[in-house]
């Protein structure tokens, strides 16, 4: 007897309205999928839908709504046949000081999230975890069988949810397909420049503060820590193109077609570049100037990631295809495009 | 200027129709605290709640409710001075087979209670927490700075439990008062065996299955291993009587009044009997014959844990009054009192 193939063609996005979410809905329209995006609008706006929409040209369902409210939840996932589960907090510092926050809205979201999923039968899901998970590295590039800790609530919530899904995995075996995606460092924007990071408030990521010092809305970055055991003293990171990392989800996607699974999966390039490598990338793909201070490090920052990319590669036919050069000038046509981001 | 003293006189005590926190709620009234049950009842019968009244002479407040359910959290809560948190589910063979359950009622449960008591500013909590949190121990007796890690969902969710109350307390040190007892093995009953330890089903764990086996309920005891490191081959674990772990919930209250902290404190005698021990010191106890067979070790059992108890000792002034020989007798009194259970 053959068995039947399995397609997920109607995906379930949680959070699609955010920086990650909006990109992935974008390659899952051009790939043919059917989207519902679930997003509350916490931190971010109906406006980047119209225009996933726009640079597609195709259609995408939205329906508003948290993903604490099982009921809505509920109602909205009928009939789809996987979940990307974006909708999370993401603030390691304002993790510090909200953790109930956190622990709500990531931990018991998703909890309320797979609740629901069980109930109606729907056993496909992609999560966004994070390489944080790996907390200081004991060896580089990290592989995914490298230690689990973490040192900020943030973190924290990233890594319960993975054992959860682990958990929910063994108790269930032959029937849950689960992808675990741990994102390094995801920078740039799609070429469109419709779509692109666009935080409210400071940025708390170094790409989004770089741009907005070369576009004007601040008068210099600050690099926090020119000591660190690194080629210029900077802090490295393995920062990936938002495209390429959307089109991992699309691959892992794939993955899950194939059978019941519980896989966690470095989503990097494997390369590592300091903050003033990017400083330098930006200002040559922008022509701008960024003036920058070296200020002192932030607790719990490490000095060096990266990913060892070969398990996405060998288990999802995936790699990252751009470098840092587009990274940067694709952030920076979103910028310039969209000098006080989506309103 | 002399600071004010800070009395915790109301006290809220979620899952106290529940095996230790009914017998905790002997002692608050004892004391003369106000006591306020809050209890779903899924594991717990009402008659435990007027029996505890009958053995103090003194009434007690009982709100049915989830700790899921805020809104009915915060309504009871109003004007309580403190919380003693036992609510919660608590086989580990039923966690590995249902995680989400444990995992929505136990830490989102809990998320949801300590929101609730953020909201109102009440700021004072005692935690059931256990031993499990230790895993298998690499150094024996175990302190409170033993590594912790789990190996089921359920010692999962009294970690991350943990880790929330850490992280909170971390967030705003100067106005929580959190004491984390990590319970070992609870067992015995309230000496005028009108409460104690009723499972509903099979029991999970040794004691109520050895009195269940001498009044005659069930036919033999299965011993899980003979084969293990130990003096006679069988686990050994550190028992502690239920009315000394109730005691060392009011000596945690009574430290929470002097200032704000987030400590993690063992609850149990620092003394290891093994299965076949509390076979023969119940056959003692009671008169009767246990006859037991031994099995195959169960998948995550260790050979041996008990408690190193000088912090407790130390911190809360507390320490265990009664041996394994009471622990026994209150147990077939509790049992044979009551051969089918409460009610």
């Amino acid at each position: 007897m053959q068995a039947k193939r399995l397609y997920l063609q109607k995906i379930f996005v949680t959070g699609g309205a955010g920086y990650i979410g909006s990109h992935t809905c974008v390659e899952l329209l051009n790939a043919g999928y059917d989207v519902i995006v679930y997003d509350n609008l916490s931190n971010a706006s109906k406006e980047v839908l119209r225009r996933v929409e726009k640079i597609t040209g195709k259609p995408l369902t939205f329906v508003k709504g948290d993903i604490r409210d099982g009921d809505t939840l509920e109602e909205a996932m009928q009939g789809c046949d996987a979940v990307i589960h974006f909708a999370g907090l993401k603030a390691v510092g304002e993790s510090v000081e909200k953790p109930l926050e956190y622990y709500d809205n990531n931990v018991c979201g998703t909890v309320t999230l797979l609740k629901s999923m069980q109930k109606i039968g729907l056993k496909a899901i992609v999560f966004s975890s994070s390489a944080t998970v790996y907390g200081d590295p004991e060896f580089l590039p990290l592989t995914e069988e490298h230690p689990l800790r973490t040192t900020n609530p943030y973190g924290q919530t990233k890594l319960v949810i993975e054992e959860i899904l682990r958990d929910l995995y063994r108790a269930d075996p032959s029937s849950w397909r689960i992808s675990i995606l741990r994102y390094f460092n995801p920078v740039g924007a799609h070429e469109s420049g419709l779509i692109g990071e666009d935080p409210r408030g400071i940025p708390n990521n170094l790409m989004p503060f770089v741009s907005q010092v070369a576009v004007g809305r601040r008068d210099e970055l600050q690099v926090f820590g020119g000591d660190y055991d690194t080629h210029d003293g900077t802090g490295v990171r393995d920062y990936i193109h938002v495209v390429d990392l959307a089109r991992g989800h699309l691959a892992a996607l794939k993955t899950l077609e194939s059978a019941p699974q519980c896989e966690a999966v470095n989503l990097g390039t494997g390369k590592g570049y300091s903050v003033l490598d990017v400083v330098k990338a930006f200002e040559k793909a922008s022509g701008k100037k960024v003036p920058y201070r070296i200020t002192t490090r932030r607790p719990g920052d490490i000095a060096t990631c990266y990913a060892n990319p070969g398990k996405a590669k060998e288990l999802l036919g995936w790699e990252a295809q751009y470098g840092l050069e587009k990274m940067c000038e694709d952030t920076w046509n979103f910028q310039s495009n969209n000098p006080e981001g989506i309103r």
